[in-house]
């Protein structure tokens, strides 16, 4: 990566750079503190989430935002991958009403949510809070706790909060193990030009 | 969302407003320019994607970085959802050989992939960079194409490039029909203190 600023950043005042390490220095968060998070801070994380692509933009999703620490403690009893006490829960769901019912919309649909949830992860770290993905819960115990119809599949859970302590950075493969280039098995890039 | 700078944010020279921009700011491009993407601006998109959070950190994923025109043509006219001509291509796929077989975690390993491909077009667009996911394709013809062992399926691509127009922001749905705060249906905040 070059030190050089970028004159192709779309943001005046964030370098590609910096964005970039905001991106790589997220990791998983597990324990929370009691801060709670002020609501124009749980309005930025809603429009970071919102902001994600959408397949043919049926924008087939829909997601409930629980902050009553009662409801958080409903939804931890069926969902045994939420650890401590967050002080926000996003469900993250597809709407099975809108859009195709073909099974690959299905996946498609799984997976514009999951980026929708990376989006609110990372607009949460930046703003100094933290949160995981969560695939571990029951659905059909959530649809039934939170009044969600049939068409309404919770796929996803994001519990977010301040962090109790420093996270630490989870041990990643080299990239030679799961990144090729032009065919399956090519580990080093190929250097060509048009 | 607040004008004062959050002391919040874990990476100097940011503000959370600035990130939350750039994530707003993002948008489907489909037309690209000539321009090629430089090998440091590639190892930049490559960190921003591998950065991603992993159900169970077994990064079940495994991704093919197409640069080189000829295989780029190729990869086309098997995925009709790809437009124009970018300069490079991810082909994102699952790799069904890590973690469980199961069927919940097959929707797990797509989710976690689709949340690399978000932090790749992320930090393209971070980069002056335009693209979008794409579900459209043939799976089994990639997969003779590109040597792809049976454990490892294509899932998403991601076709990636400068821009040749400006590119539109999708319309979106408002907030209120795809956003509920503490149970289905309710769509004002309701708030309250712990």
């Amino acid at each position: 990566m070059t030190d050089e600023p970028s004159p192709d950043s779309p943001v005046p005042g964030i370098a590609p750079e910096q964005f970039l390490r905001m991106i790589t220095t997220r990791s998983v968060m597990r324990t929370y503190s009691e801060r709670p998070i002020a609501p124009q801070v749980v309005d930025a994380l809603l429009q970071g989430m919102e902001s994600a692509p959408n397949a043919a933009n049926t924008q087939a999703w829909s997601f409930v935002v629980v902050q009553d620490p009662r409801n958080i403690r409903r939804l931890r009893s069926f969902a045994p991958g939420v650890f401590g006490v967050p002080a926000l829960v996003v469900m993250a769901c597809t709407d099975n009403s809108r859009g195709l019912e073909e099974e690959a919309d299905k996946a498609a649909r799984s997976m514009c949510v999951a980026m929708a949830v990376e989006n609110l992860l990372l607009t949460a770290h930046a703003h100094g809070l933290g949160g995981c993905p969560v695939h571990s819960f029951r659905p059909e115990a959530l649809r039934l706790l939170f009044d969600l119809p049939s068409s309404i599949e919770p796929v996803l859970l994001a519990p977010i909060g301040y962090p109790a302590s420093e996270p630490r950075p989870s041990r990643r493969r080299a990239r030679k193990e799961f990144i090729s280039y032009e065919t399956y098995g090519q580990h080093t890039p190929v250097s060509r030009t048009r």
